[in-house]
């Protein structure tokens, strides 16, 4: 038995994402179990004190905190749900899922509800900061699920970001991360348009950016991805991939939900274009390289 | 003669932005002439010092500065343009005409010709921050224009504005204005659609702007307007009307340079849609009404 006043936790999902989460866990002192299907990229936290377990069922046996970070909604279903490994089946009565993948709300809903079944909690809490927030430990935390269970998980939570918000019953955490990828589609495309557009009338884009950067025009994109655009360079950041997968969450639930969504479509439309061509690894901000080649633009900074 | 140590300001165009700006000219101890189509909007500034010229040629014959502000680009060449009043050829060499209002850039480049023949500068100098801005002589000015002309109407420009930059030749200023105006079209679009869709799905619309505030979805829109369209009233702010026409600028510049905007048509389309439903006088944010009365939402707070 830890004599460890943290509860115990499985970490499922040791990517860009969840190994540095996993890391801030072992170093906030919870007892740590970790899998992953590529083992080798448990090294480092194993070598840090955390238990490698040789299936996801075996690490989540033991656990009184279940910690996923997978890329996408099929990869969740497939460990947890009945039709998948069936996951829940095999963990602790009163233990707690806590999901930082961004999948789909009404899956989420649907685990949420298996997992009541079986005794267990399910936080949906995916988060936005990218690996750098990971690692510091600054994540914004988007969360849904019974209040009681985000309580008894929030120590956790804390422990991994550093703006913790409790958005609402199950899926409401994935609804929010939906509304942020929307709002970041439309911003960014506008801030593509908007640049070539400078540039080709004859104006220097950066000399643009400074005017307008005080005023209504303001953003965490135009502040953050701006220069990238202007340069032509589009380090990570978030993949094109991601975000595109993240749209067809948001695009999926807006058709369930019979909302019209034009300039969402729009942008996941341009996004298609851009990972055929083949820059689905590049930063959002890419989506600034399809403007300037439809407007005719050379390679090369603004 | 004036005893004044600033140069002499003629003031043309009287409405919500220009009225406040001349008031803080008179204030700062500009001597100060104004015009107006509508007399009584100069009441105020005539009680308050500034001189009532009978017509647009009379203000402006002695100035040394003109600062105009009026609301399209018809209106500004009517006034300055050989096709229309000529006013250019009525104003003392060596004056420089300050146009504040949003219009043309390519309409911009050929006054500020028209000017040169005459002896006479033009700084293109269209703002932001509304009429509060305006006000309290805290706008946002983006200039456009010959450099020695700029510094001369800097003593002007900083009574006026928080922030003046200098972008660059002839109408780059309105370039920088279009550049901002494309972006916010994105911005406003996509936090309508992202917030309807968060509503629909079943989240508390508000608890999700508090969830997504810290990050990457940040903006000035967000913070300033997404209140407005949780609340679903639209009060100014910037007008639904004007906006649209500054996306006709920029989309007719747009065209003309060969640039794609998919985003700002859809966002223009939005717009027309939304003047012809009788919401032109509302602040810009109703675009968020457009996309819940598409998605069948009654009104009221989200």
């Amino acid at each position: 038995m830890s004599s460890s006043p943290h509860p115990h936790v499985a970490a499922i999902g040791l990517g860009t994402m969840g190994e540095p989460m996993a890391h801030n866990l072992l170093r906030a002192g919870f007892p740590l179990t970790v899998f992953n299907r590529t083992p080798s990229r448990a090294d480092a936290l194993v070598a840090a004190g955390a238990s490698w377990a040789p299936s996801a069922a075996a690490a989540v046996a033991q656990a009184d905190r279940v910690l996923v970070c997978l890329p996408d909604t099929p990869d969740v279903r497939s460990l947890f749900s009945a039709s998948g490994q069936n996951l829940l089946a095999q963990m602790k009565r009163g233990s707690v899922v806590v999901d930082t993948s961004t999948i789909s709300p009404r899956a989420t809903r649907e685990l949420a509800r298996e997992a009541a079944s079986f005794g267990i909690a399910w936080i949906d809490a995916p988060v936005s900061g990218g690996p750098e927030g990971a690692k510091k430990g600054t994540l914004a935390i988007m969360c849904g699920g019974e209040a009681e269970a985000f309580e008894r998980a929030l120590p956790l939570l804390r422990t991994l970001g550093q703006s913790v918000t409790y958005v609402g019953g199950p899926g409401h955490g994935q609804i929010a991360k939906a509304t942020n990828q929307v709002i970041l589609a439309g911003t960014y495309q506008a801030l593509a348009e908007a640049l070539v557009m400078a540039k080709k009338l004859g104006a220097d884009p950066s000399r643009v950016v400074q005017a307008i950067s005080g005023g209504a025009a303001r953003s965490w994109v135009l502040e953050n991805r701006g220069p990238n655009m202007l340069r032509d360079e589009y380090p990570l950041g978030f993949k094109v991939s991601l975000h595109r997968k993240d749209l067809a969450i948001a695009l999926e639930e807006a058709r369930a939900a019979a909302v019209a969504m034009p300039l969402t479509a729009l942008v996941a439309s341009q996004e298609d274009a851009l990972i055929a061509q083949g820059f689905a690894e590049e930063d959002v901000s890419a989506l600034g390289r399809l403007t300037r080649r439809a407007a005719g633009l050379p390679a090369g900074p603004l």
